[in-house]
């Protein structure tokens, strides 16, 4: 007998409907309820899902015994309650990254998951890209060498957020991403600066700093006051080194055979050597990240699979996103 | 009668042949002297430039009362004694970026400078370039608005230096840059992180965050291991931003006509304004930045102009430089 | 009183559902039926369009007098028995590019129509472009001086058509952009070349070169099999020059002040005068093309406008992709 | 003992300083002379090369005996004149690009050449750059497959000449590749077409159509009159394609793994199979190309080596510049 179980959405705003297209699209769960505070964000949908139910009231949807996982994308603040009504009502969790607005929220939620068995698996849809796959592979299979750095570039003109800053809106997806790819290195300190210029309460522009106990550095820039649309990630290892521009519609991940190298032992000669050799980008899958992934959750249900961003890979981006907010307050770096 | 000087050049590694070049261009001057302390590096300019004199004897040149000035261009930890000796025989300094090792012996050198009544021109020599001249214009005339920030990525693989970091290497071109398009702005600390991977000694990648008393902020990306090659400058305002794509062939400086605003008056309408207009490439004067700026210096001499880069704006420059190496050492913003 | 008409929607291949999608969003017409000869095809748009009728039955459609007017999304070889058919029947006809299979067939319908006073619209979508609505503007203001020459490439790898070559498929577009922007010039003759090497019926690559009457030239290439996608349009006048890269996703239309001179009274000199000033890119309006051009059909429906891009235009496009097979088939130029 | 010959430059104007500095810089060969019919064009380089004697003597140079060869670098309509009375004279020839005004010059040189037993070398010298080589390579070892088709496009402002039109300064260069590259394959026509807009004499626009006995196209488009600089070669093969952008300063050639194929014999299934796979980007050798060009010239004199580019190359490519041209003046294909 083939399983199959009924989810609901939470929250139909900017992303929640990504998730009910790709949810219905799924062989295995039915979007069964549609749930949002607003009733005209329901409304725009209720033609084009007949057979899901829409609704204002949460409460009946975690009541319903039908509804065997709920998948959540409110805003940040909100996720903790509404997380911990879930999975206090027995209900498997998908959550929209950053997954709550603080490490002591995101434990509470762990804890609770694994107290009650129940998946608990975060939003993070860029580890399900066809060019982070790609990528993590190759530093898995030690194409890069030792690892070196980390470069982000996430700017563009908008869109301000009215209850975070830039760095829990863009900035997420990149310490996902580092958090990730660096996952055998330990970051030791974070260390943010950034500026707020219109809204004047949340940054719109900020940098950070992550030293890994390596010695590899992680650098992120995130704004949304760039007059120009940039996503670009550079990756250094001592033998090869990326580029990631997901700007690009096709050719996205280019690896480079290149690098430098010095020979410490000869005291003598201190001249470094430069290699520079071939360029190779590699086809990329070119499934739509969100279909596979919320794939992965339905399996994680169904055939007892373990998430691949489960609560503690939340919680680690989390710690990282606090850690900058602090250093942004008191302008000091911040000790992991 | 039309005046003209001799003046001499010292050092002919890697940047003094354009100097030599470029003096050499002059109407009204000569190259009477070109120095350095390897003589191979003489010889292989020796045909070229029949009616001037080589030598290694640096001190020969400062007791020759035929040479009114010297252009400097050795390395960085010289440049202190050398523009001391040449102060002290009263001749004119033209000395290459970045001035010294330190503010204070920098002081020192001003101090020299103004008490012989002596022209001491530091070479940043993109500030002489069509593009930065251009910028500052619009930064002048108040088209950008408010100046919000400044975000300057300057990455290649190569060429390490033995003798001094990236920030010292690159940086001190962007510090310039920042100095003087921020003119208006006071910068209160400087932040600044990275990271050494092949010579284990001095950085080979370095960002640098600059905060302005105005809540302007700068930030600064150097590096010698990135796998591509990137001059690009970014600044942006309340009114404009401004892309400078210094890789460009052409088209190096894009004005864009965008910004974001709130209407903080009305407290129920906290939404952002997004307004997109056009972009404008500005036709950028082709002289080559070096060509102006050796002509700029004699003119400083025989007309008595002031130079637009004296020696106090070598100074703001390298107290930035050591803040960033305090920071790297310490871990802490430092309060300038 | 607000008027609304009902109109049809003939075949759901490739473009048809951008039709159906578009002219549902209309307010003053309903979509009433949605025709294909396959039923999988309707199948798919059932749910998601409850109000509309789906029948593969193309003749009751036309008997059905509630229906005021087709839009028909078919092979090109059908058009003209379809829309033929259709205006016999008293509608008026929205009929995908190109408009048939040979000037003759278009001429037919252009006399039915104009016979039963119909609206017979092309859908020559790039005419309604933002892009292409700007650099109309600058031409017809004279802001290019006399036009000289139109240069457009059209590349990609696939998608190969199984019933025409790629100047029908592909060069169509660029013949309907250099008819409408190039208006007030006559073109004289036709000439093309090109090669199939998969199929070996249909040209998979195709050069088209178009002399006017002002010695104005035009240049389209067009082909299936280019391994990078290209979408660029250069347009050069005695004034300025124009660069249109569709597949920027801003940033356009670049607008050039850029020329060369020569002063031909002068006898003694002809030394040509380069001029090379500002580069301006304007803000493209971001309607979505066929949005305007569906409503624009709509309102010639109902308000008695002319279409933009009526028979003749679309006779006009046809005459020369006609001459260009004629061309291929001879080696010869075609004299229009 | 080692071998070393004198060789002349005539013509000083814009490429031939180019050859001045190459062939100095040999170690085999000395410029003995270089002539110019301008004065002013020899003094500007009288004192850079102290043991060249400069003149506007073109007999003496032939009349002298320590002289074994010239290398000719005039206006096209001098090259035949020159060339002939440097052959008769019994001097090698290295001869600027392209060869003569017409294919009978072409074979009058090539005939004086073989009688005489002296090296004929036309400059073309893109064929001895890193990017040509490594394309002629892959095609060489059969990497692309069958050739489908050669594209390219090298327009920008500028410099127009005052006796000859474009595609005899700009096509003359991709003729040459096309013919190198395309070998194994036999041009059977070419057809052309343009503009003149300015000096209303030589075509400013060209753009030139070659069929090969296989099936295969070569296109070429050049143009005096583009906003926008663009030097780029598209070669598709039935087994991968390549990209050859020369305006890139590194990652000039693109191979891509791409390709579509269709099942002829299956009668009933003609769905096209696109093939999507890596992209690599190899690295280029980065010599000079003049400079390997004139050491290769020195070697087939010295050590009697055949040179890569002839004299029957060097008509080669004339034979197309002239069929061009013809097809320009007629209107009609020209059968070679």
């Amino acid at each position: 007998m083939d399983k199959k179980i009924n989810i609901a959405i939470i929250g139909l705003g900017y992303w929640g409907p990504n998730l009910l297209r790709n949810f219905s699209s799924l062989s295995r769960c039915d979007v069964f309820y549609c749930c949002d505070s607003n009733q005209d964000a329901l409304d725009k949908f209720l033609s084009q899902y007949p057979s899901t139910k829409f609704t204002t009231n949460y409460d009946a949807i975690l009541n319903d015994r039908n509804v065997r996982a709920v998948a959540i994308a409110t805003p940040v603040f909100t996720h903790f309650e509404l997380a911990k009504k879930a999975l206090l009502a027995g209900k498997h969790v998908f959550l929209e990254k950053p997954m709550a607005s603080s490490v002591k929220e995101c434990e509470e939620l762990v804890k609770l998951a694994e107290e009650r068995d129940l998946v608990l698996m975060i939003d993070h849809t860029f580890l399900f890209t066809g060019a982070i796959k790609k990528i993590k592979k190759l530093i898995t299979n030690g194409e890069l060498g030792d690892l070196h750095y980390f470069d982000s570039e996430r700017i563009n003109l908008g869109l301000l957020q009215k209850d975070i800053n830039v760095i829990w809106d863009l900035a997420s997806h990149d310490v996902s991403i580092i958090n990730y790819l660096f996952e055998e290195l330990r970051p030791v300190s974070v260390m943010a600066t950034g500026g707020s210029y219109i809204n004047k309460k949340f940054e719109e522009i900020a940098h950070i700093h992550i030293d890994f106990a390596s010695g590899a550095i992680g650098a992120i820039h995130v704004s949304w006051l760039s007059p120009v649309k940039i996503r670009k990630i550079l990756i250094g290892g001592s033998k090869k080194m990326i580029i990631y521009n997901d700007i690009e519609p096709s050719e996205k991940v280019k690896i480079y055979d290149k690098g430098v190298s010095i020979n410490l032992e000869e005291e003598t000669s201190q001249k470094p050597i430069y290699r520079s050799g071939d360029v190779y980008i590699p086809k990329i899958e070119e499934t739509e990240a969100l279909r596979s992934e919320t794939e992965h959750f339905i399996n994680c249900i169904l055939d007892d699979e373990n998430p691949l961003v489960d609560g503690h890979a939340g919680i680690k981006v989390v710690r990282i996103l606090e850690a900058s907010d602090q250093s942004l307050r008191t302008g000091q770096k911040i000790i992991l």
